[in-house]
Parts: structure tokens; C-alpha cells; sequence
């Protein structure tokens, strides 16, 4: 999506450790327009497929979800980071390894939320090595609803997690690719799709 | 706010310690057509008042912002919750205490994304004892920028949050002020507004 990579030329940064701070327009101040347009995007691209339910997980990716929803007239679901939980049974849960924390999250949906036989578009921010949304993918399978596919604002094409889905047959959509990129310089290079 | 005090009735459970879920539609799963609705209705209530900014705080704040900043034409930006930061002065900070966790949670907001003269609208899910908004609160005198008003979805009129608010002469509009709730009976009573 031209209007994202041009977005993240101008105002992402380039940091050591192939970190790209998108924090201006993307996951801490948000620019609600440019989701719009990531939003009609992903609908254009997921058209094909039907979609009852958006799932999430906070935080970052909550603000592109609840946007995006509005072009696929469906609810989202935010999967809950948590780290001390009481299994009671109502929630569907997994743990997901985030790089970006150093730590692992206990990673909750409550069973009310995602049915058998739902179709649901998983949607979130970033994809790097592919954790959180194994994740989520596993609760959407352990509740015997359906994967329609992955929307992702941007893939880190340099790591494995987008591979990893694309060998398995999902249907992956990341608005922007990054096949490398370059602390020193601040180059970044977009994957041509 | 009619629609979203009948879905309310509808939808929230009230549990003993007045406690009242509605993560069916509010906080886990997510009515995007309602927030939209909400949207709109605080665009009114706030028509009067320069917005440059609508500020609010993770987790459940992101999606009904970021619907409801459409109707503003203006960016979101989410303060983020964190246990372990390093204070390196590129950040607002405040300390929240969370009544339903139980705990103190460091609150940040990057010196980048609030400047003196913004003019800033609040918006959050819920107004109970008011720690949160005033944390937030705490964010925006520090930046030097201007409070607008606050939105609350829904308000606990019988905890004083909102009423320490609205003796400071903030604007304060909450689309559903609950002034009891009974969860023996599961009645909840509305304040006519």
C-alpha cells in the first residue's frame, strides 16, 4: 500500500536492533485518517472472504482493528494481555512470547466472544517473527471457528513470521512489507507486491 | 445517551462491589456501530470547544477514541501503561491506581505527541473513583496544553469521580451516568440527563 510506505519513509525511524518506530502515526499517537485507508485496503483485499468478527489484541493493534471494522460492518475482539490469570474455564487462552518485551504474556479471549463456525480476520499492527498472531491463531482453532485470513499493517519480511503463515496456506495480507532496512542510513526497502 | 443506556439494560451484567460488565459490546467485544453513535454524540456535546487531540489510555480508551476522533478529524494518542520505565525525559509520567486490578501502574505519554496550546479532549470507557482521568488530566497540565473536555461512555454516579470533576469546572459529558445498580436484581438506574 503506497500511502503506508510512504507514510513509514517519512516518519518511521530506523533504530539499532532492526526496531522501526512507528509510534507517530501508527501505535501511540494514532492518525485515524490513515487507518481509514488501511481499512478500505484490507476490505479490498479480503472481499473474496467471508468475515463475521475481527480479533485483536491489545494494544497496539486495537485502534487499526476498531477502524478497519467499519468497512466489514462486523465487531472486534481484542485478546486481553494478562499475566495472572484464574483459568475458570470461560476464556480461551495461550501464551505468546513478545520480542519486543522480553517476556511472555498469558493471552485471553473469553469463549462468549468466538464461536464454532465464526469467520474471523485477524488484524494487528506489526508481524516479525510471527508470536502473537500463532497466538491468536491457535485460540481462533481451539474454538473451532474459521480463519479467513491475516491482515497486517507491517511485516517485517526479514524475520520469519510471515513465512511461516504463508507456508501454511493463510491467506496473509501485510499493507507494507519491509525487506530490509538500515539503523546507520535510515533506509528502509519495501518489499515490490 | 438513549441507544447506549438501553444497551446497557440489554447487555451489562451486574456483579456484587458494583461491578458492571459490558465486555460484550464495550471492552472485550467491541460494537463499532455503537462507538460510532458515541462518536457523533460527543462531536455534539463538544461542538463548542477547539479539539486538536483526543487523548486517551490503554486499553479499552483505543477503539471508542479512535472511531470517535473521525468525527473530530483529529489524531488519537493512547497513553500507555507500563511496570518497569526509564524515566529518560522524553515522556510525561504519572502514577494510576487501578481500582479493578488492584494496583499502581506508571502511565506515559512521549513529550512528542502533546505540546503546549493542544487543545485535548479526554475519552475513556469508564468514570468511577476517577483515577485514570485524573492521571490524565495530571499529563495534559504538565505538556502545557489545554483540556477541551472530558467523554465518558459510561459514568458510576455513585462513586465521586465525576463529581470532583465537574466542581473543578471541567466539561464532562458522559453518555450514560449509572447512579445504582443492584446486582441482586440486576436493575441499574440511569441519572436523567
Amino acid at each position: 500500500m503506497k500511502l503506508l510506505e510512504e507514510r513509514i519513509l517519512k516518519d518511521g525511524l530506523v533504530k539499532s536492533g532492526n526496531v522501526l518506530k512507528v509510534d507517530s502515526f501508527l501505535n501511540h499517537q494514532m492518525d485515524i485518517a490513515l487507518f481509514q485507508e488501511m481499512g478500505k485496503e484490507w476490505k479490498r483485499l479480503f472481499a473474496d472472504v467471508p468475515v463475521d468478527r475481527i480479533l485483536t489484541i491489545e494494544a497496539s493493534g486495537i485502534g487499526i482493528a476498531a477502524v478497519a471494522a467499519q468497512y466489514f460492518n462486523v465487531p472486534v475482539v481484542f485478546a486481553k494481555k494478562t499475566q495472572s490469570i484464574n483459568l475458570d474455564g470461560s476464556v480461551y487462552s495461550t501464551k505468546i512470547q513478545s520480542f519486543t518485551h522480553q517476556r511472555v504474556y498469558d493471552v485471553i479471549v473469553s469463549r462468549k466472544y468466538l464461536s464454532p463456525g465464526d469467520n474471523v480476520l485477524i488484524i494487528d499492527d506489526f508481524l516479525a517473527n510471527g508470536c502473537a498472531v500463532e497466538g491468536l491463531l491457535e485460540i481462533v482453532e481451539t474454538a473451532g471457528a474459521k480463519l479467513s485470513g491475516v491482515g497486517i499493517a507491517i511485516e517485517k519480511g526479514f524475520q520469519d513470521g510471515g513465512k511461516r503463515l504463508r507456508e501454511r496456506g493463510i491467506k496473509l495480507e501485510s499493507l507494507a512489507i519491509i525487506d530490509s532496512m538500515d539503523a546507520e542510513s535510515g533506509s528502509i526497502c519495501f518489499r515490490n507486491q
